[in-house]
């Protein structure tokens, strides 16, 4: 009997669709350009968040345009024409020791940072944009915004975009004009919102980790109140289906990248709540797949529906648990 | 020619209603006992928030079940009858030195406070319990549990209540067995989940402060993102309104009693989404009453419907203040 490990490695060409065929995208989350690869090997089809932190993590000087550029080709590249999703700098100012810091930030989770930061750093944030811009040229590449809270937000970050488009342009520098922009649908008010941002972005991406945060009033890294911090909160998948129904209604792509997506225990959940793409962390990608390819949309749906009714964290988990147990018994949850 | 002030204070003893006679009950929010007799001097029909912090502040021991039970007593006789909504211990535990502090609390606006602390120090929890249903036979008490994010903490909250309850039994002293139970909407989880908490409580009463601090993701003591922190923000006003209508709904009352309660440019609004009862800081109920009485609901009512169509905070502030100085060319906003 082969093992688990190398029953799932036969799923790495097959494609990613229910039994009746109804296809789902997998796509990878990574953090450094050698991961790249990784997605191939796991036969994802595409980087769903390209996380560009790392370039401003372990340094004491602001990354130039080109340090970002040759990262950002590298990955485009290796994933051959495969959409690439980067997510523009995701840090609290605490991270970036290359600026001036925040006095007295008692909650920096609710503080200067993400889209924020780049918003009050327009330079640095600039530098990041025209490096993205450069690597549009190799292959297919989308630019995210991380956690945009309302629509004048957004319209700043897509006029700081703008500028870095225009800086090419006099410089004479190649990039792709039809660039896809997108945003991240992490703070409630987003999903809210959504109706209003459909008209403002090309695609959008769940990212739950802050989601259940902010939803949930939860630092998770707080342990004395780690027990509330859950994605199977009713609540959280409520909000989830808003924004998927959101984005459906306007025929907007909308895929998940937090730790939500690459759990197969909310597979069956979250195709069920109608989401077509998610991003996961290579190591999650054939787990996912094997549930997409043992059971069926409707079966997803029928699990969505019934999770929806539920009144807790705790049966949303218990009835999540069984019927991944049900599908798959030697599936590690 | 009366000043203001002068003019305002003519409106104390008469109703609020807007001129077609559309009740609003005005109630006051108050921090200590002395403020009860403020809000009969400003014609405040009871106390809508009566925020019970002060009895932990300023000392490093435990305040006793007498020492509360005088407070809370002294409030519900001043209020003679009417209403007086008691929070129970809504503080961060960096406020109680009684209590062992958590460590290393890096977001303390999402972690460890007010109910989840009352929940980790239950013997605190029902000492005040006891006091407030012991005040109970004095007047209209009831008892709102501050930042419910779930069902479950909601009913863990209620069963220390039940123990309570017990206590007093035991010890054969009265209280009010009927008394009323509410919470605070002002977590963005409890506006989702507003369908479920209606089965569970008595009333509710919105706390805007918190729950546009956890919607927007702001902190709003932080300077660096103090511009994103609004109640004008149209997402807040659209989980108002979710939060109003799942109550009506289920024919619940629910109140407001944050800052925007308090602000005559949100009266219009607040009206016209469909609260029936505001609880604001007594400095602010003439003000409040004055817009009422120069209104009609059904003006609120588009005023209302208007601002939702908007897709700015800075829109709806604009257009707020337009329609409260055409009203009222003379209120200060
Ligand atoms: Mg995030
Ligand atoms: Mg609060």
């Amino acid at each position: 009997q082969l093992s688990l490990m190398a029953r799932l490695s036969t799923l790495k060409d097959l494609p990613c669709e229910t039994r009746e065929g109804y296809r789902i995208s997998l796509l990878g989350n990574i953090e450094f350009p050698s991961e790249a690869a990784l997605c191939l090997d796991r036969g994802l089809e595409g980087v769903g968040l390209y996380r560009t932190e790392f370039l401003y993590l372990t340094r004491t000087d602001i990354p130039t345009e080109e340090e970002h550029y040759e990262a950002y080709r590298e990955v485009t590249i290796a994933m051959g024409g495969r959409p690439v999703v980067m997510r523009t700098l995701d840090l609290g100012a605490d991270k970036l020791s290359m600026i001036p810091q925040p006095e007295d930030e008692n909650n920096p989770f609710l503080g200067l940072r993400s889209i924020r930061l780049a918003l009050k750093h327009v330079d640095l944030f600039r530098t990041q944009l025209r490096a993205i811009l450069r690597a549009s040229v190799h292959g297919d590449v989308r630019i995210m915004f991380p956690l945009i809270s309302n629509v004048l937000e957004l319209r700043r970050a897509r006029m700081v975009l703008a500028d870095a488009m225009e800086d090419l342009e006099e410089r004479g520098i190649a990039f792709d004009r039809e660039i896809k922009v997108g945003m991240m649908v992490e703070v409630p008010s987003a999903v809210v919102m959504m109706d209003r941002f459909v008209e403002e972005v090309d695609f959008f991406s769940i990212g739950t980790n802050d989601l259940v945060q902010y939803a949930l009033a939860v630092d998770r890294s707080n342990k004395d109140v780690a027990a509330l911090y859950t994605s199977a909160d009713p609540s959280v998948l409520r909000l989830v289906k808003m924004a998927i129904d959101a984005a459906d209604a306007a025929d907007k792509p909308i895929s998940m990248c937090g730790q939500m997506s690459g759990a197969p225990l909310y597979t069956m959940l979250l195709i069920g709540l109608g989401l077509r793409t998610l991003s996961v962390t290579p190591a999650a990608a054939l787990e996912v797949k094997r549930v997409c390819r043992s059971t069926t949309f409707e079966h997803c749906q029928s699990v969505a529906q019934r999770a929806l009714e539920l009144e807790s964290a705790r049966d949303v988990k218990t009835y999540l648990r069984e019927e991944l147990q049900r599908l798959l018994p030697d599936q590690p949850i």
